[in-house]
């Protein structure tokens, strides 16, 4: 039982659209995410995702609007619903997810991460 | 699909150890609650708990140590090890947990609260 500082790690890394696993719970798992440009449409057949901004602006864009998030602002996005992830400028995002989940959820391309990194 | 904003729902309660949800995915309550004083020790049989503090500061005593807790911090407390939150000056914490959890976890007192109210 460690705490963890979520500021400390995020120095821990520089990159975009690569999740790295901070907790695990109750078969979830908490990560920490930059994001930066414009992601892949997805959705996720089986999991809900929570994303909870912790610096920074994040457009949530659905197919019919978007929501903006930010500072200390969560969306959940329900499981099966198609979503695209756009930051214009760089933001730092907290995921609550099952340990299921994949990024790009019902697809597989160049953003594509699996094996993640545990910090 | 609405986002949550943190600050805007901590300033819709005063009172302490009643925890709120505001919001629910894959099973798991996202709830907010603020706490100022001691609370009783407890365990949880099934449920992993976090604890992220939001403003404020949180001792999370354990039977051999005391984990402190500041802003931007988090705590997963694993399911049948006993706990007792403590707060020295109020504190606002953010809890992620499965909905099953009950805020004293094995044992009922004074302060159990059941059919948290939604904000």
């Amino acid at each position: 039982m460690q705490k963890v500082n979520l500021s400390e790690k995020l120095q821990l890394f520089a990159d975009h659209w690569n999740p790295r696993i901070v907790g695990e719970l109750n078969g979830q798992h908490v990560k920490l995410v930059k994001l930066l440009g414009e992601f892949v449409w997805h959705s996720h057949a089986e999991e809900d995702e929570l994303f909870l901004v912790l610096e920074g602006r994040l457009l949530m864009e659905f197919r019919d609007r978007t929501v903006e998030l930010g500072p200390n602002e969560f969306l959940i996005v329900p499981k099966g619903v198609e979503h695209r992830p756009v930051a214009p400028e760089e933001v730092s995002v907290l995921l609550f997810e099952p340990a299921s989940t994949l990024n790009t959820g019902d697809t597989t391309n160049a953003f594509t991460k699996t094996g993640l990194e545990r910090i």
